[in-house]
């Protein structure tokens, strides 16, 4: 099988308490590509600038993942500068130069409107619709999402919501979006607009996973050394619905090993700046980290 | 067997967002006996003023908490005053009325002399130095403690924890007792004072133990209702002891349960004020939620 991505290739300039990166790759589409690839093959959609590295798309390509859906068009690459304080929680926003985003138009080549997973990153909620649209018959939808939607178009936000299977989303975002401060109501509330699993990120403490059947708990792999937890997020959600295509199951017992690799692909992820360490993960790393993580609770 | 405790008796002014309560009985060592009386015998040691109700230490005396060690000194007992806002993380505390509890003595009965476990609520440290110096020949010690004391007795407190087996504290605690960031290396510099298990504590994102044999985590249990968090810790640390002294076993399967069975026992504290919850907590109530815990991760 394959998932179906689509959202922001970037640029990120970081900063944090260990180090800096300029304009490394970065976007939410381009995270989740790199980490999913590693389970499954991956149809990409999303748009780059004229000044984006050709090199960098071939390498998506050498990596199983389709790049017919990316789009070049005359501009810059969008390009997102933040830095991190010490707790590495929340970033601070310096700079948000959409370029080429701004006026983004996702078009499906023919084959994608087949897909049948498909992964609706952070991106505007119009463009989220216009691309469950677009897909005929999909199996399982997922939607990642942020405060700034949460703000701007709330109810666009909760028109693709309702069409989803898996909400991923921020703690205090759920609260926000929910209207109540109580995460186990918010998470009823907004399964009862359509997502029977939502999935409460929690950075540094793990993640939550509400779904029909149950609860389920994940702690952050706690690390000596973590650097930066951009991409963080995308890359627990590649390692989730990852896992979810290799294994093509979609019980709550397999969601919760998704939960588990989810987690422990987050936790490759901040150990080096934009995707380096995803980029020289190898198999076993994956597996010894598994056991490890399965150890903890 | 049995645990004897240390620590505070108080009257708590509590206000939430969910209801206020007046002069409630409280006190981390009060919490603790309330608690761990579910389990085992328990030997407390602490001060009450005049107006303390004789009732409740008679009530104490029910559930199988000797109160020999317990003074009775003219003058008013402790009361603290706090306020939560709806995060139910961190109290503002209002009022610390320390009354009696300033010119504590504390002096152990001849039998409690004889303690294997010790639990030195959070109190000064030069209060657990002086309780620890008069127990002969304790198995397993532990203790709680705060920022007030991480500031104002830094040395007095390293002292008394260079001669504990476990330490309870707050995360945030942790990392500014060990002046180090990183939770997990600010766990390994506590463990290399002394205590060989560091018990982090994260409010409602759970905790987490950093044992000799490794790590292991357990969230908090997800409540749709909780009304106040006062004494959620020594909760914690109840459920933990009461269930190693019941037991009777130490090695580090043990530790996963205890630290099961100690946020079982938070979880139930929280639902009410005071100890009220505590006080009408059956046993099957506590089995049936041990089981739904486990099935969280």
């Amino acid at each position: 099988m394959s998932i179906l991505v689509v959202g922001s290739i970037a640029f990120d300039s970081v900063k944090t308490p260990f180090g800096t990166c300029d304009r490394a790759l970065g976007g939410a589409a381009n995270f989740f590509s790199m980490t999913a690839s590693l389970f499954t093959k991956i149809q990409l959609v999303g748009v780059v600038g004229e000044d984006f590295p050709a090199d960098h798309l071939k390498y998506l390509e050498s990596r199983g993942v389709d790049i017919a859906g990316v789009q070049q068009s005359p501009g810059k690459t969008f390009h997102w500068q933040g830095n991190y304080g010490y707790d590495l929680n929340e970033a601070q926003t310096l700079k948000t130069e959409l370029n080429v985003f701004g006026s983004f138009n996702p078009i499906l080549p023919e084959p994608y409107k087949q897909a049948e997973i498909v992964f609706l990153a952070n991106i505007d909620p119009v463009l989220q619709l216009q691309v469950l649209e677009q897909v005929k018959n999909p199996k399982l939808v997922a939607l990642d999402t942020m405060n700034f939607w949460i703000e701007s178009k709330n109810a666009e936000l909760k028109k693709v919501i309702s069409q989803i299977d898996i909400l991923f989303i921020n703690e205090s975002e759920l609260r926000q979006l929910a209207a109540e401060r109580n995460t186990v109501k918010a998470a009823k509330k907004m399964q009862a607009l359509g997502p029977k699993t939502i999935i409460v990120k929690r950075g540094e403490y793990g993640a939550l996973m509400f779904h029909e059947q149950g609860c389920f708990f994940t702690p952050a792999f706690p690390l000596e050394d973590l650097y930066d937890p951009t991409g963080a997020g995308d890359t627990f959600a590649a390692g989730f619905m990852g896992y979810l295509d290799q294994t093509g199951k979609s019980d709550f017992e397999s969601f919760k090993e998704a939960m588990v690799m989810g987690s422990v692909m987050a936790s490759f992820a901040i150990e080096d700046f934009s995707f380096d360490r995803i980029k020289r993960l190898e198999k076993h790393e994956i597996e010894a980290r598994c056991f490890e993580f399965k150890q903890l609770t």
